[in-house]
């Protein structure tokens, strides 16, 4: 995508190997589309994932959620947590408007299933979200249907990453936030499996930040003061130090979404356990999962298909003891993709004339 | 209403005392609105519970759910558990209609907010399903955002049960469902406290009903088929009898929502300790908790409002011990409920001629 | 063994077919031990699970656990729900006497393993307990490693039910409880599968008991209490009026513990599903799940290990729309145990001279 | 004590302010107890927490219990989850003792209930563990009853850290763990609130270990590797290397465990959000919950009673938005926690010779 990513800066997170685009789409057939709204007062939209080749509602995956927490509105999880499947793509988007893209994600299936010779009665989209409030008007809901068709069209693997799709309005760590992806891989039984994630990033306060364990945000909370002190003391620049100064005392409101995809074989228990993990990673950079912050994680394995036709289905599990590696890939890829998101999104100006710089402006206080 | 309900047949459920109404809303400040879709092809619509006086969002009412089986779609749950609190009033429709209502909902909040001087971003309204496509057509999502208005201006404290509001399509126990009410009284400290159940019931298979602990739905199974063998040798009749051989023989597809209300103060552990007890209603009444059954609990107290200005609330709890009374009243409400919910709805013919009739027809054959 | 269960009564609880037996042990492997501590002031003792041919620390089993209830002491449950296996035998006994059970099997693991060349340095006994202290000086814990070893050798597929091992002290429904068991069988892909349990009871409350949906623990309360002013006016007979009322108006204080065993290959999440619905039996006897009674069910399928040494294990589960026919069974199962439990349970008089009579002495009131 | 905690070597966690004693006693009432065992074969022991003033069967306290990992045997959990409360003392211990520990723990109940006139019939001692293995020949379960007599007789504010009661054997990313302790106060209402820890520490990987951000375990692992190649070429230099290597490579076994305590007015679900929080901590040090690592957290807040003589109970609560300040408490708390067990710690040879080393031996490393 020609975006410049966060180990273009010379930041490698972890030791693992990562796959061959270091995104969720290196698992095999998992696509992904964005469609992004960028008005004056709207900085919002949608973001696709297709979890693999065929309809999902024929071949349902195995699945699981976590919720780290529940502060969220994200839709479709207590079906997971039940049945251990998933049976429709994944969607994310503005908190607002996950019933409107419940409604259009359930059209989508119907016509899909008709396409495909079900008469569809009951389906179980996931819709994920996060809050964009400071950057977008949300109460106008912006996103339509046609906003969710678009995202569906996009779906590719070499899909953009940072201020697009539901990234448009996030922000994370008090900078700009948005999509980011990454993913690892490792051996099981001498054959190379893959873990990928995407993430929707609107958590965290800026002081907090830390990249390699560098507590980069402090510094840049002080950056942005000084240059504040240094504007002519007009009124723009008195609200300029106000704008910072709230978004840097800011309580920890938003939300985080992870989801994780593999082409290892999980049970869907063994997928929750793996997602969890997905909080060493968001700890690592530095939040402390605030109040406020809605952090849901979904995972799913395109390894087996939990639908067949006999009673029985012959499927498959990797051995309990052999899960450290996919614990250790899904801490590496929450971090990682992170801040890929943040590397990747420009700085914005939105709402209200609400200005949210981009982390890549401030990647020379990392120091050597 | 002047509704015969299941009492009127001589059917007492349990021992304990009722409230006035017996419904829902002789927990004090709950109304409960219907607005039905009643056509050839579609038997849906809505039915919305307000909590109690004033606005939900500005005074949080403490709350628990409870996912007996999430076989099912209904949104907001994980904010409820994370939170312990419900900020808005709640909505029951069918499974496929689960996002238009929730978007609806919200552009309800945000006036409702907006009257009270509070710009709403960020909100969870309750959304609760079950699924009424073996009687309407699902997937032309019949509701729109002007039955939920609708539900919404009808709300009052004596309201219709029966096959009604979010309740026009469902199917229990192989018969008619749809809402159901009940309330139980109990003394606490020497004053009378309340606990009542709205439930919306598309559960259950006809053989396996029991009223009272008799083993009716067999009954009245042999009585359909014994009608369908008198019956002209028609096209039509043959038709009948494999309509009613259908229904006896499905699985147990659908769900049953129960939305319990007290005046009793109880923290949020407790009213999921106390809503739980659903089960044992349910299961009295020949449940045996289908895999396809979507069941969903969620209760809420009037008794304190976790919202406030001071770092610390002075809130109140039942002792532990005392919770027996409550545990009973939930059994009770939830056998009661569903078996007025039952015999209120009348036999109705939906989509692709579906025929469901009243258990109130067969209240004879239930015996002395 | 010659002892009168439900079905000799002409008692019939649903409508599947039982294995030989009618027994968990119909589950190819595993056996039942019990030892029984019966002095006047000790009515306790331990009754062991032995999970199916082999070391199970060596072949772990898939297995679930479901708290129904946590008001309870059970053991191992945390890492049941985490690993979703087992890796030893289950023990049942008196909730005081958890910890030294657990003592006496982890020394029994060690040596075990030994024998099998493992050296065991973590184990996660399962130990399940109820409170048997009305009939038993529960404070002097009687039960020591020697009777926990008797009971481990005197496993067996057909064992005994009623007053017996940890059931020694057990009352349930106000009368004698104690060990029950009970089986069913179905097809999968044309294969005979079977599931069993075995029950351990001591909840719920005389008044409330129901058999087949008939009221008989209000006859029984009836008949005590005639009995009790039949008697002459003397000290002991005001005594036995007392301690029937007090029975008749306890709360529901004790628990009840179930374990099921299937040979049907289930995923750890399946099987919390399917022993999930042993609350459906509970509540048919009428229990409404009192706020005293610690409910605990365990599960586990003897299908498959996932102990192995490829790092990819092949396993198998069961269509998830097929389970509808164990969670029948896994209602069906509870019933009966329960009900085998306390018909095989003769009348007991323990500590302080507590008499707790049997349901067999009382069916006739069940009439016709 | 004297001991050179983790901000003597100039490290310090966190922004907020520390207690007096920067430990867990600075929650007013409780006390912490230590009974050490310690020989060429057994280094394990006891550590006991009491949680205030007064025998807590008889004044039960608020508290919540979060798993973030459950391959692990602590005891007592399910009844906090179900009740919200404790009603006993918290003790650690090692893995296969647990069910000793838990046998005397109701002994001592028993006699603390006789005195104050309370007939104990059930109880539910919460009994923690970490598995130490690799230092004490833990198959013979050396703790006795008279070690936890001596643990409690112990109890006192200002308790030792480090290499100490239940932390004799424990090891923490590689180097020697143990017992450590933090606080932090914070202001509600303009009064000051404090929220402490205990931390048993067993967890973690040399390699990933980090302190304030640094990758300290790296530069320990190089010097470790270093200094056993500079040794002779004897065989005991190999075996070092060996040892060394075994170390560095092993996979993360073991658990962590974290109790918090706190003075502010918290409901049971409120205090799960906090502690689960702890999971920050954890993973700013390196962490990335290895499967095979136990990580139990089990917290209570003093501030009031849920035992009582009314039927309703007069309660307090955080308003839900400012629990911020106490999650990252405790975070902090955790963080902090775990380096004082280290660093207070020396190094240890324990059962098989085998030697684990001192993080404070290495806090040179950690640079400027």
């Amino acid at each position: 995508m020609g975006q410049k990513r966060i180990s273009d800066f010379g930041v490698e997170i972890g030791t693992m190997r990562k796959g061959r685009l270091d995104k969720i789409s290196d698992v095999e057939g998992v696509l992904v589309g964005h469609c992004s709204i960028d008005t004056e007062t709207h900085k919002t939209g949608v973001t696709y994932i297709e979890p693999g080749a065929g309809n999902p509602f024929a071949r349902k995956l195995p699945a699981a959620a976590f919720v780290l927490n529940g502060f969220g509105k994200s839709m479709g999880l207590i079906q997971i947590e039940e049945l251990g499947c998933i049976e429709t793509p994944l969607f994310m988007t503005n908190t607002l408007n996950v019933g409107l893209v419940h409604d259009a994600a359930v059209g989508r299936m119907i016509e899909r299933c008709e396409k495909d010779g079900i008469e569809l009665r009951s389906v179980n989209p996931i819709i994920l979200e996060c809050n964009d409030s400071n950057l977008n008007d949300i109460r106008e809901r912006a996103v339509k249907a046609e906003h969710v068709a678009r995202a569906i069209a996009d779906a590719r693997p070499d899909f953009a990453e940072g201020d697009v799709g539901a990234g448009k309005g996030m922000i994370c760590h008090g900078l700009k936030g948005g999509i980011g992806s990454a993913s690892r891989t490792f051996e099981l039984d001498g054959k190379t499996y893959t873990l990928g994630i995407l993430a929707l990033t609107n958590h965290g306060r800026l002081p907090d930040l830390a990249v390699g364990g560098k507590p980069i945000g402090r510094a840049i909370a002080a950056a942005q003061a000084a240059r504040a002190a240094e504007a002519d003391a007009g009124a723009s620049a008195a609200s300029a130090i106000a704008a910072a100064a709230a978004i840097a005392d800011a309580p920890d409101r938003g939300s985080v979404i992870l989801v994780y995809a593999t082409d290892a074989p999980l049970s869907s228990r063994q997928i929750g356990r793996v997602i969890k993990r997905g909080s060493v990673g968001l700890a690592r950079l530095g939040s402390f999962i605030g109040h406020g912050s809605g952090e849901v994680f979904v995972g799913f394995s395109t390894a087996y298909s939990v639908s067949g036709d006999s009673d029985i289905l012959p499927v498959a599990m990797v051995r309990e003891e052999k899960l450290d590696v996919l614990f250790r890939a899904a801490a590496e890829c929450a971090e990682e993709s992170v801040l890929n998101a943040m590397v990747c999104a420009g700085t914005v100006t939105g709402f209200r004339g609400r200005r949210c710089e981009s982390l890549a402006s401030y990647m020379d206080l990392l120091g050597g």
